[in-house]
């Protein structure tokens, strides 16, 4: 089938486009031997986590319980779920997923560490746990090497757990290098006291990718976006217009008067993520137009910057602005080929936020 | 099982709210003589639209082609698709569908009229079509009562269509009845000459339901949100707080600080719907709590105006900014009474975006 037969909205890939972005980033970490461990909550899919794999990732990450059941269900083996994981059921799925596959997990606090360690210890088996630092981004994570340390050492010392290092997701607004060498260089300082050794220091991110470095204590990436592209990772400078893999394709289905136009496509498909950016999303066709609003089931669209506009029924292809937040919108994403559908992925572990 | 075991995130509706938002509407609606036709992308759960209809809804209102299957399929046999259905692929499914149920629909354009007229022709069918009008919400819609009443002509002459009436999606921030009054009297003033009448004349939102008045010429009304409520009809004056039927629960996963605090819910649990308000959601345990910023699954809250703050583990609800665009991203939804999960349900028409 054609892609200009698919009914819209529809995210379709180009599957060369997504090979090359997989194949990039792959070439660059194997270069400076970091392992590539990337996030798949971008994608929400085994086929091409499958792809990832076979390029050479050291396994994947996830970012709930429920998406790494998913994936442990679809065959992979090696997982690292970068989240505090608490509370009873919780625990409990997780030493399932622990006694099936290598499962690695990290904690900001002792309350966490402690819950980990128990469940670990009724379930008899050792469970790695790495340290969330919290170095610029302001999300999760210990503030200080200190507090860095200060967890590592409870970890080592509490039973059935393995100290597995650090983890951060760096400040996408700043150069990774500089916050996170620093903190790891001084808790690594720290922890030398202790005779405690930082096996893995994970870092994340597509828009600081190209900034991944062993010379900052760097040892893995995790990068989610790469294999898509968007919006957010263009103004990044991570990523260039040609390289987005991932479009929806929309039909104009109202032209309501000579400058506004109306998509099929609203904020159920490419969901109301801003970021910060101007409009709701790119159309290719038109890069003039601005999408200024969204309603459920409509992109409400400026087309007076464009020199010639849409008729009704024309169909249109955006770069949304941010894909992961978009794939999770639908059961299926089509891979494409020469503008005909190749292969029809299942979102298999869309909804998967506990 | 009690709310307080269930896995967070997780989105909760206390039926008896529930049922007395239902009730509230309708009675309203019924005392004015205004068929109730309620929209049911807010819930996209055909048990909850039976209680809608049990309730005395004339019938339902879908967004698109595909959300109307799935109610279809569920039995409801009056659906009313309010938007502008073309291509090939789409019209041959709205004519399956017609030949099934009772369907109407909408246009705004010769072009949309003209290939419904084909595809109701080809079927041997006749359809109802209601030409939308742009009342000041500047969505779809022709713009001027002398465009609604040429679209009206176009469709009573085109083969195998039945001219329904007027439809309009109103301007949320302007009093419903002054815009949809003066457009609807004009144009029936204009469709008089042609002796062309108007059947029905179909209203919609939430924020707006409290106006709908059968002295502006409304005859039937189309609510989503008030179902549920939200932050949004919250603002707008239509809800209140204590009628908010749904709420997310989530769970604190860290305190990184000592006013930041994580949730386990982020965009793909609340959307990341602002239209304008002031934060990603309302916490009902910290009311002077602030979720000022979202990830795909960190809800980043600022506690610093809360005399007491949360314990990491310690469990709270949200009322979503807007519960549309919530309930799309979970598979079910579970429903309560007196804190026991009464019933699970089934979001049959979720990610419905074709």
């Amino acid at each position: 089938m054609r892609i200009a037969d698919l009914e819209t909205p529809v995210p379709v890939v180009d599957i060369d486009l997504l090979q090359s972005n997989i194949q990039r980033l792959q070439s660059f970490l194997d270069e400076r031997q970091i392992a590539n461990r990337p996030h798949i909550k971008t994608h929400k899919i085994p086929e091409i986590a499958q792809m990832q794999i076979e390029a050479g990732a050291v396994g994947i990450t996830c970012q709930k319980v429920s998406e790494a059941e998913v994936m442990a269900e679809a065959g992979f083996k090696d997982i690292f779920i970068p989240y505090n994981i608490l509370g009873e059921a919780k625990l409990n799925r997780l030493m399932k997923l622990a006694k099936r596959i290598k499962v690695s997990v990290t904690c900001d606090s002792e309350f966490v560490a402690k819950g980990l360690s128990d469940a670990a210890q009724k379930n008899n088996l050792t469970l790695e746990v790495l340290v969330e630092c919290d170095t610029g981004a302001q999300r999760c994570g210990v503030q200080t090497p200190e507090q860095a340390a200060a967890l590592a050492k409870t970890i080592s010392q509490l039973p059935n757990l393995d100290f597995g290092g650090l983890m951060t997701y760096p400040n996408m607004s700043a150069p990774y290098s500089a916050g996170v060498a620093d903190f790891v260089n001084q808790t690594r300082e720290l922890l030398k006291k202790e005779n405690i050794a930082i096996k893995r220091v994970s870092g994340g991110g597509t828009p600081t990718m190209w900034q991944a470095d062993s010379a900052i204590g760097i040892t893995e990436h995790r990068a989610g976006i790469y294999v898509y592209g968007d919006r957010l990772t263009m103004r990044s400078g991570a990523v260039t217009l040609d390289t987005c893999a991932l479009r929806v394709w929309s039909t104009v289905v109202s032209r309501p008067t000579e400058t506004r136009g109306i998509l099929d496509a609203g904020s159920k498909s490419l969901s109301s993520d801003l970021h910060g950016l101007d409009g709701y999303g790119y159309i290719c066709e038109y890069p003039e137009a601005k999408i200024y609003a969204l309603s459920e089931e409509h992109g409400l669209v400026d087309f007076s910057a464009c020199k010639t506009k849409p008729q009704i029924g024309e169909r249109v292809s955006i770069i949304p602005n941010h894909c992961c937040t978009v794939t999770c919108l639908f059961d299926e994403v089509v891979g494409m080929r020469n503008n005909q559908v190749e292969v029809i992925w299942k979102v298999a572990a869309r909804g998967t936020v506990r």
